[in-house]
């Protein structure tokens, strides 16, 4: 695990208030780590509404699979996240572990399997021992209380340098409302790969399929444009569970996602969804950099978010960054491979606010002494301007650097 | 530039014969570098029939267009290529370049500007000025000599450790023909980008529609099977050239590419341009391994192509070979994130001949010593079997060196 927190952490963290409905505990069960916690759980004592969107991969681990099935009934009581093993491609006896945590759960707090949810990051390829948590699941539910957002966050940690955690509020219908959220990625210890999870709940009460809908549509500006290093997970898991305890103070279950009373809600969460999707970014295996990748005038939004990932994925650019080096000819050369249409002799590229290229050439009043202060920044922000079309997007990395290497390599050799 | 020579090159270099119908000279001709030859010059004295096939970058450089048009013409008469300048993103500048450089070619040699082809490799953005390529040009066409392959492949070196040329013989109709091919990539120098250029040369006698569909074939296993950093260059040129030469040893010229005739040909030009293709690999930035990914059992070739792509490309599969880390999780996590059709309880993956995964598990007979020894040579064969169907197709790659991020970051802070 890396030793010092990441130069690009938050200077601090908020205070994270108890939400009602959601009780927490975590532990040390064992998993791979030593004097750590490793297991963490969530109890609605009352059932929540649950969404949840997960890893596109066509290889997801065994508690997405898990999680997937479960999603249907649109209830949850109890979710188990451990770290130190992510119980991916463990076949059968994978299938096998989530089913014995799944029941460890229910029994624990009084539940049916099906209201269970699951995650887990870390190795991959070694079956998890899932008697681990049977034996730490009953006490787990008696110790567990509302005011345990940051522990919690921490016990989810793989090569993460902070534990990441965000708070807001919103008003439905004149009812103020809570979100919290915890976060964990992207790091990794040889042989894990990164793994994004996150949980978020609210004490709103809103129907599963308006909260799914809230969440898939949420997730496409914030954690989907989002990366690291282009690889995906395994195992990317994205919760958001709603308690309903707001119901006390008079709010009225929201039924569909598009009320109109959602307005503030919608926009709380999306904030707190980039919150934590940039902590994440910022967390990223030996990043030292940050850089938000803003395109303008490509044919499509849809266009416009292939070219910026095209650019925020390039290791010639993303090398670039590292070395403070403000090499637009590598931006120019991302837009070519992205595939989207492009006309190289509409083309204009800003790095901060220093325009460097404009119709398809160096920009005459260029001046690479004022380039070049930009990318001495932490934050790094680059535009493009594809001059075709009215689709934008924005999407946000880190630099790639030797400690990513090394990080990733092990060099155990 | 690169010091030293990468460990992955050629043990030897094999003698380039002279070939019948070509020419060829170098000069320094002062576009960037001291000190060494930085322009290329090839002369067909008889028209010679020409193929190409060229980057799929939506923002192509100015050489690339201009080749493009003249192709349409399928005769070639000289070829100027350039070190230290890719004249690339320099707009209406850039045009003017290439018809300058078309011209005063044409000028030295007495040809038609249509006849001319035109390839750059280095720093983009910056204007070139091809005025100093008229200064030469003329001295260059009397010089040009058959014996010049090793000069003519260390003039178009840009960050190359070590020039790339490769020859073979073969047999069309009783006749033994001559095929000679240099390469230059994938090196680069701030604020360059890596490009790959090839020329291929034979004494055949085959008409321009049959030597385009034969590099188009060719080129698909070859040149488009390899990856370094997965970004594509603006400037990418592969180009072959008939001098037809064989006509005077009873050579009867081939018209389409389907002539049985070709079998030894085809062969032999397919071998050829795998050995450049791997040479370019050999030669990626800070590699210091190589690593052949074979996939079989998907749906379709091309399936496991987008696979095999995945996998090469994925930097936490790359750092885990420079680490010589047997991590066949990131194998199956880029198995997952290629988009292909998998089963993840199909999977089997070797390294070696040491199967490490089966079944969407951990091969119950796994080995860590013996796969760690796999992971030590320097050349790394991955196998992966995704079990749904027949397709096949075989990639190569590089590791991922705290070197490439050395060479690329340019840490000039």
């Amino acid at each position: 695990m890396s030793a010092a927190v990441s130069p690009l952490a938050p200077k601090s963290y908020p205070d994270m208030p108890a939400l009602r409905g959601v009780r927490m505990a975590t532990a040390a069960a064992g998993i791979k780590y030593k004097n750590r916690t490793d297991v963490l759980l969530m109890v609605f004592d009352k059932p929540a509404t649950v969404a949840g969107v997960f890893t596109k991969s066509r290889c997801p681990s065994a508690p997405v699979d898990f999680c997937r099935t479960n999603l249907a009934g649109g209830v949850a009581r109890a979710v188990v996240v451990n770290s130190g093993n992510a119980n991916a491609f463990t076949g059968v006896k994978g299938r096998a572990a989530t089913e014995l945590t799944g029941q460890s759960a229910a029994d624990a707090i009084g539940c049916s399997t099906s209201e269970v949810f699951l995650a887990s990051t870390g190795v991959i390829g070694e079956p998890l021992d899932a008697t681990k948590f049977a034996g730490v699941l009953g006490q787990m539910n008696k110790d567990a209380t509302g005011d345990f957002w940051q522990e919690a966050a921490k016990a989810i940690m793989t090569t993460d340098t902070y534990p990441k955690v965000s708070t807001c509020t919103a008003e439905i219908d004149g009812v103020t409302v809570t979100i919290n959220g915890i976060a964990k990625g992207a790091g990794m210890i040889a042989p894990d790969m990164a793994t994004m999870l996150s949980f978020v709940v609210t004490d709103a009460d809103i129907a599963a399929p308006a909260l799914q809908a809230l969440l898939a549509a949420g997730v496409g500006p914030t954690f989907n444009s989002v990366t690291v290093d282009s690889d995906t997970s395994t195992s990317d898991t994205l919760m958001l569970f709603a308690t309903g305890a707001a119901r006390d103070d008079g709010q009225t279950r929201i039924e569909t996602a598009d009320d109109p009373k959602l307005a503030s809600f919608r926009d709380a969460l999306n904030d707190l969804l980039k919150d934590l999707a940039l902590q994440v970014v910022r967390d990223g295996e030996g990043a030292r950099k940050m850089v938000e990748i803003t395109v303008t005038g490509a044919e499509s939004d849809a266009a416009a978010k292939t070219i910026a990932l095209s650019i925020a994925n390039s290791p010639l650019v993303k090398t670039a960054v590292a070395g403070e080096d403000a090499n637009w000819g590598r931006v120019v050369m991302a837009v070519g491979k992205s595939g989207e249409l492009a006309d190289r002799d509409r083309l204009a590229i800003w790095f901060g606010n220093v325009r460097v290229a404009v119709n398809g050439e160096r920009d005459p009043d260029y001046s690479e002494a004022d380039a070049s202060a930009v990318m001495k920044h932490q934050d790094i922000p680059v535009k493009v301007d594809i001059g075709l079309g009215s689709g934008t997007a924005t999407v946000w990395t880190c630099d790639l650097t030797k400690e990513y290497v090394e990080i990733n390599g092990d060099y155990r050799s």
